[in-house]
C-alpha cells in the first residue's frame, strides 16, 4: 500500500492500492467515530462496485444507504444536488456521519459539494474509480456543480477525509475514458516532472496499466505539493490549469456534451505549446498520441476565445494562462484579456 | 458611529449607526478594491431601499447590478439560490467583485451561501434591514438555505467583509416583524448579561427606539464573543440556541408558514423556562409581553417533541439543549432525545 499524506488545513491520506475497494469499510473506519454513511455513486459505478463497497462497509459495522444518479455531466447540477439532500435527510445523516463519493469526477465534485454544505459540512471520502478522478478530482478539495453560466461554477474548497485508490477499478474504464485521464496525467508531466513525462512517453495505452501505480503516485504527489501551499487557489495551483484555460473553451464550444474533459486538456496543451513553445510541441504530441489523445482542433481560434472569459480564474480584464518552455517547469503568466487573444490568433 | 470588530478567521467590522444605509457606498468601497457588485434584495426592502444603496454604490465608482427576489421565507431555496447564481454569470461577476445582501435573515442567509459557493467564494457585505438580522443572522458567518427536510439544512460558513446596521431601517418594519427581533435579543440578555436584560424590561416595543443602537450593540457584541471562540459551531455557539429547540419545532409544526422565527424563539424560551428554571419564568414572560411576543403555546409537547429530532446540532441519539438557571447564565446541556422528551413532558 501506498500513502501520501496531504497537509492542508485538514490534512488527510490518500492510499494507492491495487484492491482497495474491497476493503474500504476498514480504511474507513479508521477515520471515523461515525457508524453510519452515504454512498453517493451513478448508475454505471454503483452497478459495477457499489455492492462492494456496500458490503465492505457492513461489514466493518457500517449502517449504510446507497444514493445512485444517472451517469454524466448532466447530473452535476443543483438540481441532482438538492436530490442528494433530500436524501441525506432521509436517512437521518448527522454532522458526524460521512458521505462516500464512489465514481468518477461528477461523483466526487458533487457528493464533494453536498458534503461541503449538507449541515453546513460533514465529513466525506473519495473512492475515485476513473483515472482522471484520482490522479486529479478526488484530491485537493475543490467541489462543485454546473449552472447554465458554465462548468464548476459553483462549488467549495472542501478537503477530503480519505481518498482510496484502486487502480484495479481502472481495469473496467472504456478506452477512451481512460485515455481521457492520461491528459491530467501528462500535464503533470509538463508543469513539474520530467521523468514523469519520459515515463509516460516510453510507454502507450495498451501498456499503461505496468506503470499505473507508480504514474498514479507520482501524479497526486505534484498535485499534493502544489494544493498544499496553496489551498485557496489564489496563485501556485493555478499551474494545474496547464492547457485548461483553451481546453475548457473547446468543451464549452460542444456543450460540453460529446468532447471529454482530459481530452480538452490535452488538446489545449497542444495548441497553447505549439504558440508559445513550438520546440516542445512534437514531443508532446507524440506523447498525447501514444496515449489516444487529440492535439489539437479544427475549430477556428476566434470561435474558442469568447469561451475563455467565463473563467474562475480570470479578475477583470485580465486572464491567466500557464505556459511550459521547459517539460517539467510550468509558469502562470498574466495578461490583458485582449493581448492573450492577440498571441492565440498569432497577431 | 459604533464598531465592533469580528476576530473570526476573516475578521471584519459590524458598523451601528443611523443613516448608515445613504453612505453604504463609502463605507463598502473601503473594504475592496473592486468596483463591482451585485445587490441581492427582496422586494419589499428593495422597494424601500433599493433605490438608495444603488446610488450609495454608484457615488462611489461601482457597477452595480440588483437582483430581487419575492420577500418570505419560500425564497430561500435551492431553486431561488440558482436564479440568484445565473444573475451573477449574466452580471460576469468574477473572484474579486463583491455582494451585497440587503434585507433581512432571508436575504443575508441566501446571498452568504451564494457569496461562498459562486466561484467557489467571493466577499459579501450584509446590509440587515430587519432587528433579528441585525443581531443575529448578518453577524457570525452561517449562511444557509431550506431543502424540504428543513430549515437551514444547507449551506455554508461563511463570514462576510463588512456588516451595516442602520437603527433607521427598523422605522418602516411592521410591528410584528420589530417584535420578532426582540426575541433573539432577550435571548441574549438571557444567556449572558443580565444587564442587557435589565435595559429590555424597562423599556416596551413603543419606546424601544430610545435604547435600539445600545441595545443592537450589546447583542452584536455578545454574538462576537461566542463566535470568536467558536467559528465552526463546535460547542460555546449552542449557546445562542436557547429557545431554539422547541422554537424551531414550533416553527416546523406550523410548516414554517405564519410562524415567525423570533416567536418560535420567545416561546421556546419561555417554555423550556417554565420546565427547568420555573423561578425565572414570570420575568421572563413579563419581558416578552412587553415586547409582544408569545410566552407558550397551545400546541401539546407531545406534538412538538418529534420536530426537535431534525436539528444540525443533534449527534446520532443525543440532543443538545439550552438552559438559564440565572439570568445572563446559559448552560449547554446535553442528554439523550429521549431523556429530553421525558423532561419536556415533565415526566
Amino acid at each position: 500500500m501506498k500513502k501520501i499524506n496531504i497537509r492542508t488545513s485538514h490534512p488527510y491520506d490518500v492510499v494507492i492500492e491495487r484492491g482497495a475497494v474491497r476493503k474500504c469499510g476498514e480504511l474507513i473506519a479508521e477515520i471515523t467515530s461515525s457508524r453510519k454513511a452515504v454512498i453517493v455513486t451513478d448508475d454505471t459505478v454503483g452497478g459495477l462496485y457499489g455492492e462492494t463497497v456496500l458490503t465492505s462497509l457492513r461489514n466493518s459495522g457500517f449502517e449504510c444507504d446507497i444514493f445512485t444518479f444517472p451517469h454524466g455531466e448532466q447530473s452535476k447540477c443543483l438540481s441532482n444536488l438538492g436530490d442528494i439532500f433530500d436524501f441525506l435527510c432521509k436517512c437521518n445523516i448527522t454532522r458526524s456521519d460521512i458521505l462516500i463519493a464512489l465514481g468518477g469526477g461528477v461523483v466526487g465534485d458533487i457528493t464533494g459539494f453536498a458534503a461541503a454544505s449538507f449541515l453546513r459540512g460533514i465529513d466525506f471520502v473519495q473512492i475515485p474509480t476513473t483515472l482522471l478522478a484520482q490522479v486529479d478530482s478526488s484530491v485537493g478539495g475543490k467541489t462543485a456543480v454546473n449552472i447554465k453560466g458554465g462548468k464548476n461554477l459553483v462549488g467549495a474548497f472542501k478537503q477530503p477525509s480519505l481518498v482510496i485508490c484502486d487502480s484495479d477499478t481502472l481495469k473496467t474504464l472504456p478506452r477512451e475514458t481512460l485515455a481521457e485521464g492520461m491528459g491530467e496525467c501528462i500535464k503533470y508531466g509538463m508543469i513539474r516532472d520530467e521523468k514523469l513525462f519520459e515515463l509516460m512517453e516510453s510507454h502507450t495505452l495498451d501498456t499503461l496499466d505496468e506503470i499505473m501505480d507508480e504514474m498514479v503516485y507520482a501524479c497526486v504527489d505534484i498535485k499534493r505539493s502544489v494544493v498544499e501551499n496553496d489551498e485557496f487557489d489564489k496563485g501556485e495551483r493555478m499551474l494545474l490549469n496547464f492547457g485548461h484555460t483553451l481546453g475548457h473553451a473547446l468543451e464549452a464550444w460542444h456543450n460540453y456534451t460529446d468532447y471529454a474533459h482530459g481530452y480538452g486538456v490535452a488538446a489545449g496543451m497542444c495548441m497553447i505549446t505549439d504558440i508559445l513553445a513550438p520546440d516542445l510541441s512534437d514531443r508532446l504530441k507524440k506523447c498525447c498520441e501514444a496515449y489516444e489523445l487529440p492535439t489539437g482542433t479544427d475549430i477556428p481560434m476566434s470561435e474558442l476565445l469568447p469561451f475563455c472569459k467565463i473563467d474562475k480564474k480570470n479578475e477583470a480584464k485580465n486572464i491567466n494562462y500557464i505556459v511550459c518552455r521547459e517539460i517539467g517547469k510550468g509558469e502562470i503568466v498574466k495578461v490583458p484579456f485582449d493581448e492573450f487573444c492577440r498571441l492565440m490568433e498569432g497577431k
